[in-house]
C-alpha cells in the first residue's frame, strides 16, 4: 500500500495525469480513506486554470471524494475501519482565529471562514487520488446504500444547494425559482421539491425546460417577467453562471422574496438597489454552512428523493472527465472513480 | 377653517411655493390632522425633479408630518381629537391586492408592498400643508412630550433606520459600521447605540469624523481597510449616497456579516458576488417594515437617547428649506413648521 | 330581511334553540354576512356551560362561520356584495390598548391579545344565525372553490393547527407528532403532511390509530417510549384534552424539540422542568397568530391536501349538533348550516 | 509533578476533604491543566447528596475549573502550554450518536446532549483538584486580565445566564424579569443590563431588593402582579429555586412573552397551559447551548460589564465552601482555589 494513482496537477493549465505518489501517512487524528469516486466541481476548473489559487502546484485536487476508511491515526474514536466517508471541503479548521474563537470555537462546519483552514482539494492534497488523509472530524459517515457515484456529487454540489435552501428557510409550500439549470440546479429542482416546495425553473434554453419538468418542476418559465406572470417567486436561487439571468430573473421576485447566491463568482452582480430596499429583498450568500445541511442532503439522496445526473469515467480517463466538466458538456457531474 | 396654505409643487422641477387650498374634506375612517412640523425627505427631491414619479403634479409632498387631530370621521374609534399624531408615507393598503391577500391580510405596516397603496405625499397629497385628511388607522400617536421638529424627521428618517437595524436584528453587543454620515447616518449611529451596540462609523470626511464621535460612535474609520484593522463589523448600514463607499467597505464585514440597504436607489450596486457566498454574506434591503418599528423610533427620540440634528424654516421659507434639502446642505434634516 | 333565526344561549347550561331576532345592523366599516355554515368549537362548550364567560348571557356563539356578504356599510373598500367569507374569532383589536399600540398597532391578527377585543360569537354576537354583521377588516375572502361544511371548521380549528406549526416552524422534513387524535388532531396530520414533514401519531385507541394511518401518519405509536423507540419526534402538537398524554410523549421529544401547546385548557401541566432545560425543550403557546396564517390553512382544503371531517347538521337540529360535539361523539366537527 | 491533591468525594453525602491522587496522564488530543480555581455549582450539590447521579463514587467533581495548560498530547494544535483556560462541564461528545450525527456532527457545543457526552466533573474526573487532563477542543481560552477567581463561576453559572439571554433572544430595550435572586440571578441582572435590556427583579427578600438594585436593576418587584403594575416583562428569567414564583410570575408577562427554564430541577413546574396557549407564551428550556455564548459570557467579565459575586476559599477549605455553597449561604458562588 505504499504506492497509489493520484490526478497531480503539475501546473495552471496543465492536463490531468495519473501519476504514482506515496500513499500519505496519517497522523494523530486522522483516518486513511481509499477513494472510490470523486465528483469535479467548476471550483476545480477555476483552480486547474489558475482564476482561483490557494496553492502552489503540483496539487492534486478534489472534494468531492468517497471512499471507505481503511486506517486510523492515533486518537480516533468517531471514525473506524471499514466505514464508508465522505471528504467535503472544509476539513478542518485552525481552531485560534478569531473566528474559530468568537464564533465557532469548536466547530468544523463553517471552515471556509476560519482564517486558516484546511480546504480539502484546495489548500492540502484532495480526493482524485486512491487514497487520501483525512481529518476523522472533518468526514462524514454516508448512509447506507447510497451508490459512491451518487454520493461523490452530493459532496460539494448537493450540499451547496442544499445548504442554500436551509439558510434561505423558506415557509412551507413557498414558491422557489431555480434560475439556470446545470451541475447545480438540476439538484436544486430536486432538493425543493424533496422539501414540499412549489418549483419553478427559469431557463431559455428548450431541452433544458423539458428536463426540468422531468425533474419534477412545476412550471417552467424562460426568464422574470414569465416568472412573474406565473404567479412569481418567494426565493430565487442563483444556479446560473449568468449575473444578468438573476438580475433579470429578479422581475419575478415577490416583496420580502429572497435571492440566495452559492458558489465562487469572479465578476460583480449589478443589483437593482432601489427595488433591493423597497421591496425588502435580501441576497444571501451561502456556502457550505454547517455539516449537518450534508448529512441532511446524502440522507436525501439515500432515500431517492433526489438524484444526481453523473457522468462516471475511470480514473485512467481522468483528463477526459476534466475536460468534459470545463467544456460544460457534462450532464451535469462529471465524477472519477478510483 | 375653508382654506388653508398648502406647499403645492406645480410641476417637475417647480420651485416650492405656498398656495391657498382648501381644507380637505374627511371622509369614514378618516382624521383631518392640523400639520404642526413636516420634514424634507430624500424622496421629496427625487418626486420634486421628477426621478421618482408615482403622481401627476400638481401635488403636495410630505410623508413626515406631524401635528393635532382636529377632527374625526364617520366609523373612527382608535383616534380623537387632541390626539398628538405622525402620518408616515404607507398610509394605507388596498386590502385586496395578492400581498395584501396572501401575506398581510389585514396589516397596515408594509403598504409600500401593497399592488395599490395610499403613500402619503406621493400618491395623495402629503403633509407640506396646514391641514391633512388621513386614514386614522395609518396613523401613528405621538409619545408624550416629543417636539414636532423631532418627530417630524423620525417619521420616515428614523423610521428607517430604526426599521432597518431591527430588521438585521443583530446580536447584542454586535459590531455595527454607519458608512455615510448624513440624513439618515447621523441618526443610525444613535439609534445603534441606544440599543447597545458598538458602533463605526465609516466616512473620509474630516468634520463628519468629529460629528460621528460626538454623536456617539465608539470608534470612526475611513474606509473599509481601516475597518477591518479596527476589527471589523458584523453589520454595515448603508446610509451612503455611494455605492462605491459600501462595496469598499465590505472589506471590513466579518464572516456571515449583513449589509443592509435602505431608502430609494435608482442605480445598481456593484456586488462582489464571490465574497457575499463564500463569507456568507446577507444584503439585505429595508423600508420600513411596520409601525411597531414607527413607535419604537419614537419613543427612543422621546427618551432622549435619540436626538434628530435639525434645521427648521416655518412655511413661509419652504422654498428655501427645499433648496437646503436638495442641495445637501442642511446639517441634516430641513424640517418645515405650519 | 328584518327577522332571522339564530341560536340564542339564553344562559349557562340552557338548551340551544333557534330564536326570531332582528337581523343586526350594520355601521361604518362593517359588512353584513348571510351565515351558510358554522363549526362547533371545543371553546363553544366552556362558553356554553360557563367554564368560561366573556360576556353575559344571552348570547349567540360561533366564531366558524362562513357565508356571503350581503350589504356593506361606510367606507368599505375590501370587501364588496357577493364575496364569500368567513369570521373568525379575532375580529376586532381596539386598537388603543399597550398591545395595540407598542406591537401591533394597526393589526387586527392578534386580536385575542388586544386589552379590548372584539370576538366574534365571544365578546360578542356570532355566527350561529342567518346574519352577523362584521368588521369588513375581520373578515377572510374564501379561496374559490371550497365548501362551506369543509370551510366553516378551519375558521377555528384548522387555523389554530396551522398557525401552531408554522409558529414552531419546523426545518423540512422534520418529525411532527400529534398526541391526541379528535376535532384538532386528525386536521393536525393532513396539515404536517400537507407541509412535507414525517408525521407520527401518538394514541392509545385502536380505531383512532386506524384513523390516523388512512389520515396520512407515517407512524402510529401509543406512547412516548414507542415513540422513542420509533425514532422520536422534533415536534410534539398537544390536541389531546389529557394532559398527561403530551408529558408522557415527552419521552419521545429529541433534544432541543419543541411542544406547542394550543386552545384553551383551565387546567395545569406538570412541565418536567428538568429535562426541558438540560434537552432545551421549549413550550410554544400558539393561538390563531395571524390571518395569514387562515389564508393558507384555508388554501390548504381549497386544493384538496386537508379535508375536514364534518358532521353536518342543519339549523333546526342545532341543538343536537351541540350534544354531539359536548359529549364528544362528532368525528369529528359538528358544522351547523344556516 | 506525580502527585497532587483532590477533593475526592468517597460517597453520597461524605465530607468533601483533601486526598493525595495521580496528576492525570494526557493522551492524544487532551491538554493538561493547572488548576488555579473552581467554583461550586447547584449540580455539584446534587451530586454529592445524591440526587443526581452520572457515575460511581467516588469521583472528583468540579465543572466550573480554570488555570493554565501545563502539557499537550499528541495531536493538539490548539491550546500551547502556558494559555490560560477554562473546562466547561460538556468537555467532549462521541460523535456517533444520533444527535451528534444528524444534528452536530463535529460540534462540541451541546454535550449534554450528545447520547455518550464526556462532561467534566459529571462522567469524568472534574476541577476540584489540582490538575485535570481534559481534551484540547473542550476547553475555552480565557480572556486576557481576567481573574482566575471570576472566570471560574463563569464557567457555568454565568455561561447559563448569559446562553440563556441569547438563545431568547429578546429584542432591543426589552424588559427582562429575573426572578429570583441568587447565584444565577445576581448575574442575570447584570448580562442583561450589559446587554442593554430594561431589568426587573423580582423577589421578596429585603435586603436582595436592594442587592438588586446596587446591581443595576432599573425596577424591583415582589411578584408577578406588581411586575405587571409595574409595565409588565417581555422575558422572565426563571433563576429562583422555587416553580411557584415563576409561575406567579407570569401574572405579569406580557403578551407573546417568554419564560427562560435554566439549571436542573427534579420537580414539576404547574403550567397555566390556558395563558400560554391563549397568549402565545414560551417556555424555553437553556442549558449551555454553544461554547460562542461562554467566549461572550467571560468577555463581558472581562471587560467589567458583569462582576460575579463570590466567596473565596482555599483548597484547605473545600469542606467548608461545599457547607456554605449547599446550605444557600454563600452570596453568591463559592469559589476553591488550587
Amino acid at each position: 500500500m505504499s504506492q497509489m494513482k493520484a490526478a497531480v496537477i503539475a501546473a495552471a493549465n496543465a492536463p490531468w495525469a495519473l501519476e504514482d505518489r506515496a500513499v500519505p501517512e496519517i497522523g494523530p487524528n486522522e483516518v486513511l480513506v481509499r477513494i472510490h469516486a470523486c465528483g469535479i466541481c467548476g471550483t476545480d476548473v477555476w483552480m486547474a486554470d489558475g482564476t482561483l489559487s490557494f496553492h502552489d502546484f503540483p496539487l492534486v485536487l478534489g472534494h468531492e471524494g468517497v471512499g471507505e476508511v481503511v486506517a486510523v491515526g492515533a486518537g480516533v474514536t468517531r471514525r473506524k475501519v471499514g466505514d464508508r466517508v465522505g471528504i467535503p471541503m472544509a476539513q478542518k479548521v485552525c481552531g485560534v482565529c478569531d473566528f474559530c474563537h468568537e464564533e465557532h470555537p469548536v466547530s468544523f462546519v463553517s471552515g471556509v471562514n476560519c482564517a486558516n483552514p484546511t480546504l480539502t482539494g484546495v489548500t492540502v492534497d484532495g480526493a482524485f487520488a486512491e487514497y487520501i488523509a483525512a481529518d476523522a472530524a472533518g468526514t462524514v459517515l454516508l448512509p447506507d446504500g447510497i451508490p459512491y457515484e451518487d454520493a461523490a456529487p452530493t459532496l460539494c454540489a448537493g450540499y451547496t444547494v442544499w445548504a442554500a435552501l436551509r439558510k434561505v428557510d423558506p415557509k412551507p409550500g413557498a414558491r422557489i425559482a431555480v434560475v439556470g439549470i446545470g451541475g447545480l440546479g438540476h439538484l436544486a429542482i430536486q432538493y425543493a421539491k424533496a422539501a414540499g416546495y412549489h418549483v419553478t425553473a427559469v431557463t431559455r434554453t428548450p431541452d433544458k425546460q423539458d428536463l426540468a419538468r422531468e425533474l419534477g418542476a412545476d412550471t417552467v418559465v424562460a426568464d422574470g417577467a414569465a416568472l412573474r406572470a406565473a404567479g412569481g417567486a418567494d426565493v430565487l436561487m442563483h444556479t446560473s453562471s449568468s449575473h444578468a439571468a438573476i438580475v433579470d430573473a429578479m422581475n419575478g421576485l415577490k416583496p420580502w422574496g429572497k435571492v440566495v447566491l452559492m458558489g465562487v463568482a469572479t465578476d460583480e452582480l449589478p443589483l437593482p438597489a432601489g427595488p433591493v430596499a423597497f421591496q425588502g429583498y435580501e441576497v444571501i450568500g451561502s456556502a457550505h454552512n454547517g455539516m449537518e445541511y450534508l448529512v441532511e442532503a446524502l440522507d436525501l439522496v439515500a432515500r431517492g428523493a433526489v438524484k444526481p445526473m453523473v457522468n462516471v469515467f475511470p480514473k485512467e480517463r481522468v483528463g477526459e472527465a476534466f475536460e468534459v466538466a470545463r467544456s460544460g458538456k457534462a450532464r451535469f457531474k462529471a465524477v472519477v472513480t478510483f
